[in-house]
């Protein structure tokens, strides 16, 4: 990496860790320059606007999104084994990557979801790319065996994504304590519904 | 109920149609103002502060929530139809309470999560009273017969909340036309698993 590659990535992990906390329309360059007690003026060389400084902290946010679930995940096992490294990794994702507001992912969808433009565009696409991730992990799980055949993966991946924003909400609003074990629960009632083995059908 | 009351009333109705889409921290006095064509020194009479402002807005959206969502739910009978009529009235709730940016609860949850002061107690106290609804009625379900006498009833409430959060997801951020019909068979998935009939155990 060149060095002005490397001062922008050092940048951009401070920029993702106080937009976790401010949201990404809090984090003008004015306020990350007095966070990093630079100049305003060097960090505008860097990202010129403000709505490139937030497409880029969203890239940089999925970077390390990336380095800290997704590569450990494709390490496990295909199938079931691949399904729970993707959860054990994802709910610990925003302690390992030392954000102190929680997801910036989830704090960005709420703040976006009215405002076109860049930004928003950049998030719609890591979020889909995600989705679509997760369901073709899930897909491994119905080849390798361990989960039904008629299984609709992208309801998994929503589903999925259910349990990971209701954990987020009992964690960072109620403070709930039990927040990680409900996520938990949430997480094998829905890989014990997607089994293969037959079951009386309820409904 | 008094003139002062109505417009009190009136006032925050779009208050809380406009926070849907600004966001909680977005909604200051001068911009309700513009907004109403009225005098910011008015508003300021009504509501000395951003944060009363802000603590009244969501005290308003609960009122719409109960009249829209609560009561019509307790009107249905006891028991699964109950729950089913909590889940077809929340999901429909903002648009029939015309929120052109979704649901003010889960914006604010976004916003409030990490600043403490009365706007954040409130709205945490909302949801908890929310969640303690949900789990109430859900405990008609086991005493009417319709669900499993072991059911965690606050693990229900909040899968069900997560279920809500998932849909407002993918309908708000990701625009994803089948995003009620995924939430709807999260609902069923969810209803199924929590009904009485004895069924092979999965795990």
């Amino acid at each position: 990496m060149r060095k002005g590659e490397i001062t922008r990535n050092a940048i951009l992990d401070r920029a993702v860790r106080l937009a976790s906390q401010v949201g990404l329309s809090g984090l003008t360059i004015g306020r990350l320059a007095d966070e990093l007690e630079l100049s305003k003026s060097g960090l505008f060389a860097h990202f010129q606007s403000k709505e490139t400084l937030q497409v880029q902290v969203l890239g940089r946010a999925s970077h390390m999104f990336v380095q800290l679930v997704v590569r450990p995940a494709l390490a496990a096992p295909r199938g079931e084994p691949r399904i729970r490294a993707i959860f054990d990794r994802w709910i610990e994702w925003t302690r390992k990557a030392e954000l102190p507001g929680g997801c910036l992912f989830v704090t960005a969808a709420a703040e976006l979801d009215d405002r076109p433009g860049p930004a928003r565009d950049r998030l719609v696409e890591l979020q889909r790319e995600w989705m679509d991730f997760i369901a073709t992990v899930v897909k491994t799980g119905i080849s390798e065996g361990h989960l039904r055949e008629d299984l609709d993966v992208d309801q998994f991946a929503h589903d999925l994504y259910s349990v990971m924003l209701g954990y987020h909400h009992a964690d960072r609003l109620l403070r709930d304590p039990r927040a990680q074990s409900r996520a938990r629960s949430a997480f094998e009632s829905l890989l014990s519904a997607a089994r293969r083995e037959p079951r009386r059908r309820t409904a």
